[in-house]
Parts: C-alpha cells; structure tokens; sequence
C-alpha cells in the first residue's frame, strides 16, 4: 500500500474540470457581490480578502461592532438586488499610487498592495455595478446573467486572522454557498444536513462501535465488543471472498528495522510519517506504514519455481502514521488503522488473470453494502520522475497492462495522471454512497519495483532466475475508513448479516420475562445475535430504544403471543410483520444472514 | 499481564530444595576432583576457579599447550580412579603468607588470594585425597561413598576468559555432568539429545512454519501461511472455549501515550523495556508491552451498572518489549509476541466462579495436547513492598480468595511467595511436557490496584458507585511460546486437527495425476487440508519428504487402487493403514479432526 490521503476524491474528467472551472468564476463573483452587499449595511467594514472554495466562497472583514448570523439575510437579499445590476466586469490596470489612494483608509488592500509591487506584478482594479476591487480576476463576464439569483445563499459567519496568523488582527470571515442551479444548492444543503446526522464520528459511539481516550490518545480509535464483532464480520466477508482463489493467510510483528524500508525506499520518502524508535541498543526501529515490504520477506524465505507462482499472501493488520493532530478525523484520518492487505508475487504473464480475480472480489463485497463503483487507471506523472521509483520502460509495461485490463472490462474509466503509487500504477475503485458522496475504497496496485529492491525471483522453465512482479490489492483499503464510509452511508442501519444486535426480545412485562428468554435461546441457537430487554422498563421505551440502536427486528412477547405460541415482530423503521410463528421467523432471518440482503 | 521472564521455571518446594542443595554440593565436589585428575595428566596446567553448575560443573584451567575432546574419557577416567581414595573432605584456615606459597606459580589463584585478603575475609584450603584447592566450601562429606561413579561424565570443553573480560588472558574450560544416579543422568543426557532434535529455532523453519528476516531484525518471527493457520487454528480453540463463558471479542491500537501508563504504574516500573516513540509534534508515545490499561479505557467508556457484571473482554494481539540481542531465543523470548489476552471487570463477589471457568477453559485447552498441569500460587513478598502496587490489605483479601479457589479444587499447589505480578496475586500453570520439562504456560491474574488507579465502578443495588476488581486470564499466554513448546513437545508431530497439511496424496506416476487430484479434491471438499506431490519425483522419495513434514497421513494412488476404487493409506511414523475406500477415510480424519485427537 502506498502511503497517501484518506480524503474524498472528486470525480474528474474534461467536462467535469469545464464546469468546475465556471463555477469557481461563479463563485469568485460572488465573493465581490457579498462584499459590496456588505459594504451597503456597514459601510465602515475594511473588507480585506474573499477567494472561491468548494462549495462556495467566503469574504473576511474587519468590523468596527460585531456582525452576527441574524444579519446574513438582510446582506443576501441585499445581493440579489445588487445582482441584476452587475451586467459587466470592467477591468483597469493602475499604477501603486492610484491604487493606494483608492484604499487609502484600509490598511489590509495597502498592505497587499505594497505586496504585488514588491514582487513586481501588475495591479488591477476590478468593476462591477459601482463596487470596485483589487482583484487578479476569474470572474464570470455578466453575473445578472451567468448567476440565477437563487443558485447561493449566505451559511455562516466565523472567526479568522488576516493572513490566518493569530498574532494579526481577529477578522470576521463571512462563508456563502454556491452552486450551478438552485437544484443543485438544495441538494447539497439536504445532502450535508443528512450527512451531519450521519456523522460517523457521532454516530459510531452512539451505537457504542468504537471510542477514544484521553489516556490513549486521539487518533487510537478503540474497538468495543460491537464494533469488533463488526471488523470481524467484514474481515471475514473479504476472506470469504479471497479464500476461493488461492490466498493464505500470513501474519507479522509491527515494527521492523529501519533496514527494511531502506531497501523498499518508504525510508527516503516517508520518514518523517513513521513512528520511528530507537532501541535500548541504539538500533532504529519504525512502526509499519504498510504491509509489503515485511511480506517479501516471506516470499523470499526460499527460492520459489514457477510452479509455485502466484503466491497470494492476505494479511488483515494494522499500520500506523505519525499524522499531525489538527488532521485527524474520527476514522477517517487515525493514528492507527486496519489494512486488510493482500499481495500476490507472480510473473509478469500472471498479472491479469490475478488482477481480474481482484476486480471480481471488489465487484461482490462492494454491491453487497449498495455501493457502486467507479473505476480509476493511476498512472505516474511523467513530469515529476523524482516522485516515484524505477525507470520509464517498467512504467510503461505496468501502465499498458493495467490499461488493458480495464478496456478488456469495457467499463468507464477516469485516467488519471499522477495518481500512481510510488512503485507503480494502480486500479482505483471509487465508491458512490447514498448522499452521493465518492470514497476511493478498493485499490489493484502493479509493482516492479519492490521485486527489483528486493531481488526477489522464481526459478523459471530453464532453471534460470527470473525478476517476478508484486500486485497490491486492499479490498477495504482500511477497515476503519470503510467503517466510517459505511456507517454514514447506510446511517447505522447495517445489514441484517452485519448488524452486532440482530433481535431485540421485549417481553411486554416482568411476567413475560421467561418467555423472552426461552425466545432468545432459540434465537441464538439459531445464530442469532439477541439481546433481550427488562420488562421493568416501558414496553414504548424500550421499542424506541432499540429503534435508536438500528436493530433491525424487535420481538414483542405478551400474553397473547405466548397463549397463541408466536412471537410479535416489528421490523427496523417501524414495520409491523405481526404475529409469526418462532420457526418461520428464524427461517426469514437466516435467508436474510445468508443473503447478506 | 505482567512484565516478565519466559523462561522455564524450575519446580520449587521444600524436599526438592534439599534433594538440590546435596545435588550441589555434589557438583562442586566433582569440581576438585575432575581438577585433580587434569592435574595428573598436565601437571604444568594452572587452576583457576570452578563451581557448580546447572546440571552439573565445570573448571577453568590454563593448558600451556591445548586439550580437546579426546582427552575427556581418560580424564573422567582418572576422576573415578582417585574418587575411591576420596573418603573425606580436610580444611584449615591459612594465613595470606601461607596460602601465596602454597600457589607461588599461579598468578590466578594469587589474585584471588589478594581480593579476599582485601575484603577482609579468612582464606580457607580444602583437601581431599592429595588434592588442595582454595575454596569457601560446600561439598558432600565423603565423595567416595556420597557420589555413585557413573552417576557423572565429561560432557565437552570450551574456550572462556579469566573473571570474563575478554581482555583477560584466554582459559580452557571443561564442562562436567551430574546427576544423583546414573539412571537420572542417563534420562538427562537423553532428553538433552531428544530436545536438541526438537529444538523449535530449527524444526519451526523446518516445517516452514515461521522465519526470521536480517532487514526486518532478530526477535521479530515472520509468520508464513502453515504457521499463521497453526496460530488461527490454536487461538480459535480457545476462542470456543471462551465464548461459552460469555467472553466478547475488542480490539485496541498497539500505541497509546505515555499517559496511559503513567497512570497504570506500569511507566515507574517498565519505562526501560518499552519500545518508545517520540511523535513529529513532540508527544511521547509507547508500544503497548500488555493490554490491561487499553482495556479499562473501553471498560471505562460508559458507566456501567451491577447488572452489567461480569464484562468479559478477549483480544489477541501482539505486544512488544524492547529485549537485548543476546537474550532473544527464537519464538521463546522475541520482541514481538502475541497474547491470546482476556480480563474480565466483576465485582469481589464474582471473582470465585469467574476463576473457576478460566479454570475449566484451562483444563479443557492444554490436556488437548497430552499436556499434565501443576498448579502455583503465586503471592506477593511482604519483605519488599516496593515492588509492588497496593496496600497490604488488598494483598491479604486477593492471596485469600485465590487460596480458597486453589483449596476448593482440591489439587496440589505451589505456595511462591514472590511470584505475584506487580498489581496482583497469580494461579499460575505449569505444563509438563513429553521431555518431562516444566514450562509456565496459563495465568489467572486477580488486581484491585488497576481498578483503583483507573477509577473503575459500576453502580450497585444502592445506585452508589462501587469499586470493581478485574481477572487477567491468558490460556496460552503467548501464541509464540506455546507454540514454541508444542513444537518441542511433539517433535513437530502435530495433532491432525492443528497439521497445517493433513494429508499428502501422491501418485505413483504421472499418470496418475489426474486420479490424484481427484482424489484430494474430495478430500478438500471435506474440509481437509490437502496436498499433491509431482508424479515426476520417486514415490519413495516423495513419501519420504511427507515423513520429514510430519503430515499425518500419506495417500498413495496406483493402478490397483485406482481399479479397486480405493486408496492406499500411510499414517504419520509409518503405520500401513492398507487400501480404504475413500469414504471411509474421510470419516475416520472427520472424526479425528472433531476429538482433537
């Protein structure tokens, strides 16, 4: 695995980057609009800078009484007003002092003024409507029309220091949303409504899957008994998949010495991520960012034949990353997380039957949770070489072969330059979520240059040494984060199969209690996974309850059920199945376990 | 789990201390005399020092021209020569004038005349027969009756340096054997040759169920796919017996701050066997030597009631201790091993009955093997409290509850004061293995001082918060040492169940393959774990490379078998099981596989 972000990858391709290109203008303009609408409320605020961001754009000023939420829409409906008046962008290059003498009274323009001169570049004043701006440009040419009035709206107002220096003046940073269309605004402030309830970072713990600890240490994430019996469940569903073509499990200490990625080259590249020890005998030790380079040493233990070629290791373990505080993120970004790595050591020839093995375990574990996926080629940057190991020829062997594949599947496909691991090309799946939102999850990785590091070989049909070739293939990637993009996709409402409470049992009243239990142990001789309630409680509590938990079945038991020797059940969402007999009951629930439905 | 050594612990109780203490003075006896008989045979050769060892003695001497091998059996002849004039044992304290004429021509034994002279001590010569040496004492009253003749012999000669500095000038070292009996020194000799076939650090690679990496570093084993089954295999059998009692599976980073273990103690007590990780942003971090503290943080996430008692925590996982080289031993004492841990969080009142299941959990897991358990009980020493966490009376109530626990089973057991681990009292349990050699294996761990410095309750019938207690209970204590033993205890033979291949199936020509696949993928579809040999290899050849894997049976394929429908069978050690129909087989390997046999 190559070490690199955990973030969102956005989907590109020519199209895409075209309309991302407008909407960055769009929201530029919008930043200068949301200036001057400022500027008409309090006309005493020094605006200092307002550049476009993802999904919007935000203006930071200086302001002599503070400014709260409760203004923001008297200053957007102010931009709509504005807005059917700006028909134009003029711009005029001007010389330092009619420029200093326009932004005579604010200290932030005269600082950035001073700026631009010294580096020797151009000033230009920006005109739309009768508010002007020091401004480089990447505007769009008529905002009353290129912007429907209805396509942003003001979100928030927060804290900011002019030049993000917390020794510099204390600003008020005003954040807008942007969008192509209304629509597309809506959807989006519907999609982070929706995903902030699902927040796995809330929602994790309060269905009590994993914690942190102030003891511990952020970014350590701690697995409670749900939460593992979930790792274990996924785990095991990978391995299901990987079992049927020839993978063996193998296992390996958690640090190495530094020697190790000395020879990989992970030591010249990422030192300064590793958890790096010195021993008591003064030796440097590294905690392991990545599974493979341990994982040649078992390869390479003995000479291997071709006849024992492909070797396919799998290896679920964790790996860990000196990541910097201010970028953690609940499971998303940790200290600590779950590979469940799997290499294969193969000949050249062997390369697409084994990637094309991967391809179909990614195709069933993925749609299996309702993901769908897209598909990424990851090629080097041929104008960074200092970026990546080995030479132009292993590159093009690599990229073409990957490339073949993908045609070869006649599927859509993103080629993306620069993407590539550092020793090789990869395959990039990309997982679409219920909000829409794209997680690149699954990775196939051709290397040939750890085999060249490393020396590892075969003995070939004429008793000669021959350079093999390593695939590097994640399923999940990191447990952790596929926990996180799971969680928020499905909002903790996991499948029957993976769900850690399966049947809640409720007997209606203390006197029902017995029945609850017997109930439960057939249940659980069952292989169900039950928890039953105290009757103490109120039946309506604890119905909730179990609602808020996400157990996907309740069973009530009162008198009538026990007199009619069934069992009440009441489906996750609210669902009344009524009355079933205990049997026919078990019967739905392995056919839902066994289907992964 | 407790710092400690993985060494083998010596069986300790009052007879067997005095049976030791005539033993050693035995040992030390046979120093004077194999020093004696070298002096008959190089009289130009200088003594130096030579005490009892275990298992026997050894002297250092200075040869001005060198001994080897071949000289031992005329020595040790000599020794039984003159042990028969030996009749008893003469000292007399001499003055330093006296004692430095007596050893005018060796300056090693006037170095040590001038330190005790130095310390102040009294210099004393013991004589037997007419041989005199400088001694402290210590020996049997009358060699020629106390030690039988042919209870001792020469066992090889080294080279070692004067008081151990290599600085110092080189000797010649003559190690010695000796037991009580001829009979025990037999047994020894032989178990020590028997122990050196099994020897784990070269059957373990053998059987190619682990390895050690020069980049990755010594004391840290690579598990290869027939080692890493073995290591599921083993650690699943006590996941069975464990899920019986209500266990539920967490998992935690295997880092954490050094906070965390400030706090557990484990910090003032073990700082220096920690690997220790300073971070990019200055923080100071550990690899986790043990998992208690981790798993009071998950205890710890929610405030538990009464009701929710016992919580039964199991994780395996893999812990680190920063070793020196030269103490690393294979998978015996590594760097890195891996816990099959558990703790369970009850109140005092629970203690006995939870004890008893990880009794019964022990009971059940080590006699699978052929494995007979001691029992000890491990407490506290009074006379150094500095040692140990805690008050007194906490001491007093957890020695007591376990005494009862070891009382009301009704077994033998050791009293060791000073075997407790720092937080707690232990029922520790020593397995015998095939060699007769006793091995520390399962712990029972019982500690109010965690609880106490982690601030763990739970809220009983009064709904006030109440001190809990927890259990450390680990049944193999650690994958790599029990594995380590269960190599050495049987010699690799592994029981069916646990064999990484389980059955090796070999045509008898090429043209049988395709019978032979046939074959084991019935065998494969029964849940065995098969292989097939190349047909192009001799039969004989191949049958014996299975003997030499210990796989337990072999099946051997030819035209009869193929016309009769049936196979041939060999079993482990070369018992001729004949021609078996294949059905039948796989019943007899089901049933054997399903009792652990």
């Amino acid at each position: 695995m190559r070490i690199e972000a955990h973030g969102r990858m956005p989907a590109i391709s020519a199209i895409l980057r075209d309309m991302a290109q407008n909407l960055e203008y769009v929201r530029h303009t919008l930043s200068h609009l949301m200036a001057a609408a400022v500027l008409k409320h309090r006309p005493d605020a020094k605006r200092t800078l307002g550049p476009a961001i993802e999904n919007g754009f935000y203006y930071d000023f200086e302001f002599p009484s503070p400014l709260s939420d409760e203004d923001l829409p008297a200053i957007e409906q102010t931009m709509r007003d504005i807005l059917s008046s700006w028909k134009k962008f003029d711009h005029k290059e001007v010389d330092p002092e009619e420029a200093r003498e326009f932004f005579a009274d604010n200290p932030y323009k005269l600082e950035m003024i001073d700026e631009i001169v010294g580096k020797g570049e151009k000033l230009t004043l920006y005109t739309s409507g009768d508010f002007t701006d020091l401004c480089r440009g990447g505007h769009v040419k008529h905002p009353a029309k290129d912007i429907p009035a209805d396509s942003f709206k003001l979100d928030k107002i927060a804290g900011a220091y002019w030049r993000g220096d917390e020794k510099n003046a204390q600003l008020t940073r005003i954040y807008g949303l942007a969008f192509g269309s209304k629509k597309e605004l809506d959807a989006y402030v519907t999609m982070r409504e929706e995903a902030k309830k699902r927040d796995h970072k809330v929602l994790g713990p309060a269905l009590d899957l994993f914690v942190f600890s102030d003891l511990v240490g952020s970014g350590l994430p701690l697995w409670t008994p749900r939460g593992t019996l979930m790792r274990n469940l996924l785990d095991d569903f990978v391995w299901s998949l990987r079992s049927r073509y020839g993978y063996q499990k193998v296992e390996i200490p958690h640090i190495t010495k530094k020697e190790l990625y000395e020879t990989s080259g992970h030591w010249a590249k990422y030192k300064d991520d590793l958890f790096r020890i010195t021993t008591r005998e003064g030796h440097e030790f590294a905690m392991k960012p990545m599974n493979c380079p341990h994982h040649t040493q078992i390869y390479a233990r003995h000479q291997n034949s071709y006849r024992d070629l492909p070797v396919r290791y799998a290896n679920t373990t964790m790996v860990y990353r000196d990541e910097q505080t201010g970028e953690l993120s609940g499971l998303s970004r940790a200290r600590s997380f779950t590979q469940d790595d799997a290499h294969v050591f193969c000949r050249l020839s062997q390369v697409k039957e084994e990637a094309l093995k991967i391809w179909d375990i990614v195709h069933e574990f993925y749609p299996a949770f309702g993901f769908q996926l897209k598909v990424r080629l990851s090629r080097h940057d041929p104008a960074h070489p200092e970026k990546y190991l080995g030479n132009p020829e292993s590159w093009k062997t690599t990229e073409a072969l990957l490339e073949t594949i993908v045609r070869d599947k006649n599927v859509e496909y993103v080629d993306a330059v620069g993407e590539a691991a550092f020793y090789g090309p990869k395959i990039d799946f990309i997982a679409n979520d219920s909000l829409g939102r794209e997680w690149q999850v699954a990775t196939i990785q051709l290397d040939m240059n750890m085999p060249e590091r490393f020396d590892l070989t075969c003995i070939n049909e004429k008793g000669e040494k021959e350079r093999i070739v390593m695939i590097h293939a994640a399923i999940m990637g990191s447990i952790e984060r596929f926990l996180s993009v799971l969680i928020e996709h499905t909002a903790g409402s996991f499948p029957l199969w993976l769900s850690p409470v399966q049947v809640a049992v409720h007997p209606i009243s203390e006197k029902h209690a017995d029945a609850a239990v017997v109930c439960a142990t057939q249940l659980g001789a069952a292989g169900m996974r039950v928890e039953v309630s105290p009757g103490s409680e109120t039946i309506g509590k604890r119905i909730r309850e179990s609602e808020k938990q996400k157990i996907p079945y309740s069973v009530v038991l009162g008198d009538k059920d026990i007199a009619a020797g069934v069992v009440s059940v009441r489906a996750r969402g609210g669902e009344d199945l009524g009355q079933v007999a205990l049997d026919d009951f078990i019967k739905r629930l392995t056919e839902e376990v066994n289907n992964k439905a």
